[in-house]
């Protein structure tokens, strides 16, 4: 038996399913928590579970047509998703767990640096211009949250917190761009894009910066 | 002329038109009673007929980019709902006709159980994993309704009532993977999945069967 | 040098840019009214502007699995949208200008006719039925404002504010489909659909007409 080398498993197409699996798990935590914050019944927990892990992603690939879902060619992960939630379900019955704002934010914010990545460089290899890449790996890393909190009944936190979060992802988009148009291989950019937007939101969490609005 | 035999009439495509139809009748129907007792405007009536007769099914095709759409097809079907809304709107007015959350329950259920069957049938038939099959039966069942909830501007009672809905098509698309793995011809499956799910969401609603939530 | 004749620039497929271009101006702009109104965050705003301008046509070109999208194929007027939003919000500011209801319904009736034109025309293109390609003419020039109202968290004012909306934007479709039968050329039928759409609304405001609801 050989042991692979490095470099083999560290194909790009082996990243990109280890960073949208990683992505998944983080974010159907966080949908997880914020159900259990709704009061929500079992099949709705789930729902949430799923909107939050797959949404934005499935979003991304209806707008730019790409078949099969991640969630269609990796059906493992469905019954994945169901494990995780009976689990955490359990778990924090049992430690009286109480799920607060606190407990998402480092998932979400470890969720949002991945998705960030993963869906701007799906876009970039669908041949998509710079600018709709980036919106594509927005899209991907928001619009889970987004459709979230559609489905209870509340105006997106993404769109009126006046916490950044959008803006995390967008500037992780653009440094992908560069550092890709360095020269940087695949996997550099996509491991900095991720960084970047996950630092930038757990900073701008920390340092409590917060988005100019209509007349802030 | 000669009459065609049953088993002719009763081909596949045909049963498949058949329920849909039924199913998408019945859920055009809850529609107008909930889109009333909201008091929408004519507008809104028919859209949230149409969102709930055709959403989950739209849904479906988008997800299984399945084209053209039920309605595009077959678009008779959209004078049918506009001369159906017409119809039960003068009928209901005249007769002094309250429609109640009870006149909702009939209608609903059955639309219930056939469009868990259409959609689970026509996921496998484009050679869906078996839980993605069963997912999209549900999705064609319960989203319309999703929809119409959403357009509403109400958390989806699917999600957070507490009563089994979504949970009942989920039983019956896996009945209905059962019967077809034991060898039954394909409308015998498609019968006992509809009948399942309708009568599973009968029972539960007599007897006030309840989901558990977060700690119910 | 040659200056282009009229009718050369005016061929059908410009027609159909320019009308998309400024409806999509027109509708930005009253999202961004709207998201003020809403007091959105600064992403907010841009999303609500993006969706209020895209989300009909893209909505339509999902239904009719058309790509590239208006905004992927002319990625350009995302930057527009972008400076559109900056700009007027830097206007708006300066000059104490307090966004109301009726500023937003002169950008919107524009817009409304021009959209219904524009997708009408492309799903006729698309070779749809006639009432299918009324109802996507419908689905362009009104989901984008359903959409907005969705994410702030409203039942749509579409649906349930008795005014006629969509309601311009369904005769507005059959009074193109009847010119189009009528053997006038293309973009005679795309003018006077708009034309037809924009009045009606602009009179349903001044006039207040009032639509039947379940028992107005």
């Amino acid at each position: 038996m050989t042991i692979p080398k490095l470099t083999e498993v560290l194909t790009l197409s082996n990243t990109q399913i280890a960073i949208e699996a990683a992505a998944t798990v983080a974010f159907a935590l966080s949908g997880l928590i914020e159900s259990a914050r709704k009061r929500l019944d079992v099949v709705g927990i789930f729902m949430v579970m799923g909107l939050s892990a797959f949404g934005g992603g499935t979003l991304r690939d209806i707008l730019l047509d790409r078949r099969p879902f991640f969630w269609v060619a990796h059906a493992g992960w469905l019954w994945v998703l169901l494990i995780l939630g009976i689990g955490a379900m359990v778990f924090m019955r049992k430690h009286h767990f109480e799920p607060t704002e606190r407990a998402m934010q480092w998932p979400d914010a470890l969720g949002l640096g991945l998705f960030t990545a993963g869906g701007t460089q799906i876009a970039l290899d669908s041949n998509m211009p710079i600018m709709v890449a980036v919106l594509m790996g927005m899209v991907t890393a928001v619009f889970g949250g987004v459709m979230r909190d559609m489905v209870c009944n509340e105006i997106p936190r993404a769109f009126c917190d006046h916490q950044p979060y959008a803006v995390c992802s967008f500037a992780g988009g653009w440094v992908m761009i560069a550092v890709q148009y360095g020269g940087a291989p695949q996997w550099v950019s996509l491991v900095t894009a991720a960084a970047t937007a996950t630092l930038l939101r757990l900073l701008a969490l920390h340092q409590n910066w917060s988005l100019p609005g209509w007349r802030a």
